[in-house]
């Protein structure tokens, strides 16, 4: 599974403090340490620290470029912002995000195209997110055949069913999973899925056992990707240890350590 | 989810030495701090520690029935000693256990009947445990079948996919959720399910976090009942967490503590 870092975010303060004093030292230790910790990626948001998001995220990437070589999703809603962040870190990136939304779809699927990058896709339209999994499988469907019109091939496309706070959407969270199993069988190849994890326990009393929790429900569902915390040692275990049931690495008694040296290699 | 905690079986050191001491207290005491943790029902086992099983099982029965009334599930494959158990537990049993066997099933239907007791009938036949889903789907059918001609209540029966451990059968952990999602669907009222838990994670490393990790996958999965120890309170948490998150019992900021407060009530 593709585990996303999501700690290069503007919205956490030691980011926020990192951007402003352009001290690159805390940007880059946050890069080493997801990928240490096992992420395959790393998730680049300025958030609303930089008066100009545009060089702040190009910046941004340079900054964690000087370190690392791997994929980092680019997080931003402003199409410029992403088009130079997408500039500066290269082929086999990932776009975060588009809705569902046609005219997003058509600004943001050229944009894949153009730059050889992956885009996560939220299943989102003008009417916000569907109360159910029916609903969420209906916008796949056009993020599918969007994908299909644009030449973007369909592992390519990270479709997000878009998880919902427990506290305020509580019917809605079992609508995940199955939304999970739904998009899979939406093409062939199938579209791959991901979710944005810590949404799910936003104001909770518990919110790393809730975290953790609903990642191993949405890993065994069969989940490709996660935008999360990797250096949460607890939910990556229970990640490596879902996965290990679901039989997609092969058992040994230490499986953890195998995990972590295999992926920070 | 119906907690059958597991704790007083002879396997344990522990037990074996207060059924061979006629110790009450070690076993009133497992009675008491299982139920207050969560059970709602209570595994009895003599295990090997009995001379003659028989007056074992009736006596540990006798003793935990001193502390409460809580459902018991008698825990041997032996007929005779099944029915001692029953007659001393009392209206409201489980049998624990039959097998899909039709031997088996014409002695244990026409008991449960008798004695107002429910069964967990584990997925196995003549030719062992079943490969895969579809396999558990077969024997469980032939289990309704069983059920309906002794008259039987549906939701008294229990049927258990057989969880076999990680470390020897890792490509078949994976078929006991969706033969949980299988078993809802073969009739209405469905059957309940169940699974023995710790046998997922017998010879391995890091017993208690596959044990609470495969919990949550089979809880999101639907499952009714499980035999496990309540006693680890980390695995309850996460059991407690998944059907929170499967909408299952009402948000509360301190879901956790609602629980326990209602459950050992």
């Amino acid at each position: 599974m593709l585990v996303i870092g999501e700690r290069i975010n503007g919205m956490f303060k030691d980011v926020a403090k990192a951007i402003q004093e352009q001290d690159k030292k805390v940007v880059q230790e946050l890069a080493r340490g997801q990928l240490a910790a096992g992420a395959g990626a790393l998730d680049v948001n300025t958030g609303a620290a930089a008066a100009d998001p545009r060089p702040a995220m190009q910046g941004l990437v340079e900054t964690i470029r000087e370190v690392t070589d791997a994929p980092l999703a680019i997080d931003t809603t402003k199409p410029a912002v992403m088009e130079a962040g997408l500039k500066a870190a290269g082929p086999g990136s990932i776009i975060n995000s588009t809705t569902g939304q046609q005219a997003r779809l058509a600004v943001l699927m050229p944009m894949a195209k153009a730059y050889d990058a992956s885009v996560i896709c939220l299943t989102i339209d003008e009417k916000g997110v569907p109360r159910d999994a029916a609903g969420r499988a209906e916008i796949a469907l056009r993020i599918v055949s969007a994908a299909m019109e644009n030449g973007v091939d369909m592992p390519d496309i990270y479709i997000d069913p878009v998880v919902l706070p427990a506290n305020v959407a509580q019917p809605a969270v079992k609508e995940v999973p199955t939304s999970i199993r739904d998009i899979r069988l939406l093409s062939e190849p199938p579209p791959r899925t991901v979710v944005g994890l810590s949404n799910i326990s936003q104001g909770t009393m518990y919110r790393r056992l809730i975290n953790r929790t609903f990642l191993v429900m949405a890993v065994a569902a069969g989940l490709d990707a996660a935008i999360l915390d990797p250096l949460d040692a607890e939910m990556m275990d229970a990640m490596i240890t879902t996965e290990l049931l679901m039989n997609k690495n092969v058992y040994c008694d230490d499986y953890l350590k195998a995990y972590r040296a295999s992926s920070s290699g």
